[in-house]
């Protein structure tokens, strides 16, 4: 059955199970895995681990690199198991996060272009152990990945072991999808030469020196992928808002039809803006982002899309069987790459990408949060946001205007915690309206967000806010005292709602 | 005396006055002009129409674009003279500082590399006349800048017309010191083939259209650079400090003993940090920066510095003469770049630079408020260190623990503004000590910077913040309700330290 993945006949002799794989695991170890946004990662070894020590009650505490999420119950054993010291780049785990927020396990939020160029520059530490999800191994014992690349060619290129888990429940047709690439070293590194999306540059497998490779796990468990939230009206809105913008740039002569290369988040929302494409009279358009989500499919087979570029094929359950059963199809439409490829500030630069990307909320003068809840509580992370919405030549972040049945409006006065400065924010968008803060100063930013973006019950609160900030003056005025004061208010009172009588 | 330098002939007969050229500048155009760091700005062209508006009270509003900052004395006239609309995307001089925090000038604070991306993407606009100083015109018409080249190169390409202001005080052996390219356009732009920081890839001048000079201005005055405040014993104890850190990072095997090239933000504090390498056993060291200051002659001098590759030459008053009348000897050991070239996150990355900037103030997590003083005044703007900190090898930034005798902490509880996020932020340094806050978690971040980093007047407040803010929980704990209150009690007691009943 899985013979033929293992074209190297001498590791077909290298077969072990998860729970003798999960033993070269020890305690103090640092365990990169494959995986990014619960694609194509590592499953049964980290769980037979967490499952071991649950059962035995040793001591076995790790820190765990990954690509960027991994499949749920991964992250969720492991922190049950309590196996967790330290946890990089990216996480959306549930009982994870309340590790996180409690303070038990270390989570370093990372630019998730950054992780790789850390490790090989031996900033983060040793690597003992890789475990790398492979759809087959070739000839010369190389790595084929599954349905993401992620960090995986670097942590297989660090790793004093490998430990390779075969899922013969994925498509073998995924073999050839692939294209990796690990820049050289520096400072004499060469620039990545991709020039268009579509370029390959690398292998199509992660090169590896077999005698590395400690066991291989035969797998056959599907990627756990997570629901996508329906469209919805204001989804809608949003998506409209954002396509009416694009006819604006088209007749303002900034863009022709074919648009720039765009990059789409993860998410409801995200899916949502890019299914409003799907109506829309574009053609032909190439997409260079992380993730490649269930809309990317459906853009392809609409002929909206031309080509997409990503890290991983993250799909919703629903839709995940049918996509993989004909992913022979896409062969040429898409190409799967190294995060520090798909997410390389220099090739976003190059490119001028439309990047789209989801706020938790953005304060008045357009600096946006897009980790933490009222400024300590951490949502995922980071992401690859930071990659694109520095050097892409629009950048679009977008939310709903309000949360929490409207107690939280996700426009602030001032936001509680910075991932996105306001150097980096061209475009917000809600279901309200479109705010193009494109040379604009804050002043005049804090105008065009509050009415155009904020929602009709918090518009007039934000503007009395403003107001009585430029009274006390500055270039991005401030009543300090007040600043948060909405985010305390709703921790206190459950809404950021000023209570009647002080709307007076 | 100046013929000479117009070596297309043609030209010759476009010899206008400052005041001749001003009268092109029309209420409610956009200018650009030359200049970067004080260095090779236009100087009597901009002085001509703040003069002449002065005297006739005319209504003359433009937008003013400019490399990064220009001579005090342009950007105090035309705020005088009421002339400034709107100001991108770097200032330092005091009167406009003080117009922009009124808002009376809308000033846009932009990372330095961006602003010719969005200007060629026409993203802010017509670009109407561009005043660009020059040491020389070529044979075929060509611009030779003088000390520095910002972001003229684009200026002149996008201009509806070009005055050039040919300045016969600043050395015409800067001819041939400069390397101008601009980037192809999106989004099929080829990689910037700079390999090593030597090397060369454009020309040693601005291509112009002669017919586009609608006149050349004979200048005589000198860059008006501002002195440098001496080397004191905190900015030593910061340098030392670094200096250990190189040293351990070759000792752990990160780097060998020519570090990485090295970038330098201005002012006294970064200038006191190069100085100290002079004292340093290291040879050889390679500068890929924006600015060149005096330090980095010193060190080309001492051997320390092999080469410098920057955007301009910004000396102090002490040293200009003498680095200028000798900058012929500097030809093989600086290059002067556009500041997309200099800056380019692309090749910062690839680089793998060492980033030194100069926070304002940094909080307990390691997020750094680079920009505005008590989170609502504008200082000078975020300059190149968004470039450079998102994509160096290591990020850096200096400070010194306290400011205003001990009033200010430059540690505070949370940044009253951010301009570089904790996800950017490998090392803080200040005259107390250093904190290396790589793969470290928020919670082992604060306790470190607390420790390491703070003047010790201020420690026991901010751990004592810090421990009331963990009972409160959360990846980053705050107690919102204090978490800007250093920065409330600065504005209305004139100190951020407690008053000695609460320290209890």
């Amino acid at each position: 059955m899985y013979e033929d993945r293992i074209r190297y006949a001498a590791l077909r002799d290298r077969i072990i199970t998860a729970d003798e794989a999960a033993t070269l695991i020890k305690d103090g170890m640092t365990v990169g895995i494959s995986g990014f946004t619960r694609a194509g990662d590592a499953k049964e070894v980290p769980l037979a681990l967490a499952q071991r020590v649950k059962r035995t009650g040793e001591k076995v505490k790790i820190n765990l690199w990954t690509g960027a999420s991994v499949a749920e119950e991964v992250d969720r054993a492991l922190t049950e198991a309590g196996c967790l010291a330290r946890r990089l780049p990216y996480q959306s785990e549930k009982l994870l996060r309340d590790a996180i927020n409690r303070g038990e396990v270390m989570y370093v939020d990372q630019h998730l272009s950054l992780t790789v160029e850390m490790v090989r520059d031996g900033q983060l530490g040793k690597l003992d152990v890789a475990v790398i999800e492979a759809v087959a191994i070739t000839e010369d014992g190389n790595i084929i990945p599954s349905t993401s690349v992620g960090n995986s060619p670097t942590f297989v290129k660090m790793a004093d072991k490998v430990i390779v888990e075969l899922n013969i429940g994925q498509p073998a047709a995924l073999e050839g999808m692939h294209d990796v690439f690990i820049p050289g070293d520096r400072p004499d590194r060469e620039p990545i030469p991709i020039l268009e999306v579509n370029d390959r540059i690398g292998t199509t497998y992660i090169s590896v020196d077999p005698d590395k490779i400690a066991g291989v796990v035969i797998t056959n468990k599907l990627d756990h992928f997570s629901a996508i939230a329906p469209v919805d009206e204001e989804t809608e809105a949003i998506a409209n808002h954002l396509l009416n913008f694009f006819e604006d740039e088209i007749l303002a002569g900034r863009m022709d039809d074919k648009l720039r290369p765009l990059q789409s988040g993860i998410g409801s929302v995200a899916n949502a803006v890019l299914s409003g494409l799907k109506k829309s009279r574009f053609k032909g358009l190439e997409m260079y982002s992380e993730v490649l989500q269930d809309s990317v499919f459906e853009l392809i087979d609409a002929g909206t899309l031309r080509f997409a570029s990503g890290c991983s094929i993250t799909l919703s359950p629903a839709r995940a069987q049918e996509v993989l059963d004909r992913i022979a199809e896409y062969r040429d439409a898409i190409v799967l790459r190294p995060q520090e490829i798909s997410n390389s500030p220099g090739l976003v630069r190059r490119l001028g990408l439309i990047a789209m990307n989801t706020a938790i909320e953005v304060d008045i003068y357009g600096n946006v949060n897009s980790t933490h809840v009222m400024g300590t509580r951490m949502m995922n992370g980071i992401g690859g946001s930071g990659d694109f919405a520095r050097n892409a030549s629009v950048t679009i972040f977008v939310t709903k205007s309000t949360a929490k049945g409207g107690a939280i409006s996700s426009i602030v006065p001032m936001a509680s915690h910075v991932d996105h400065t306001e150097h980096d924010v061209d475009i917000i968008v809600t279901e309200q309206g479109l705010a193009d803060l494109r040379g604009l100063a804050p002043r005049e930013r804090a105008q065009v967000i509050i009415k155009n973006c904020a929602h009709p019950m918090y518009r007039d609160a934000l503007m009395d806010y403003y107001q009585e900030a430029v009274t006390l003056g500055g270039h991005t005025p401030h009543v300090l005292d007040k600043a948060l004061s909405w985010h305390s208010r709703y921790l206190k009172e459950g809404t950021m709602r000023l209570p009647v009588h002080e709307l007076s």
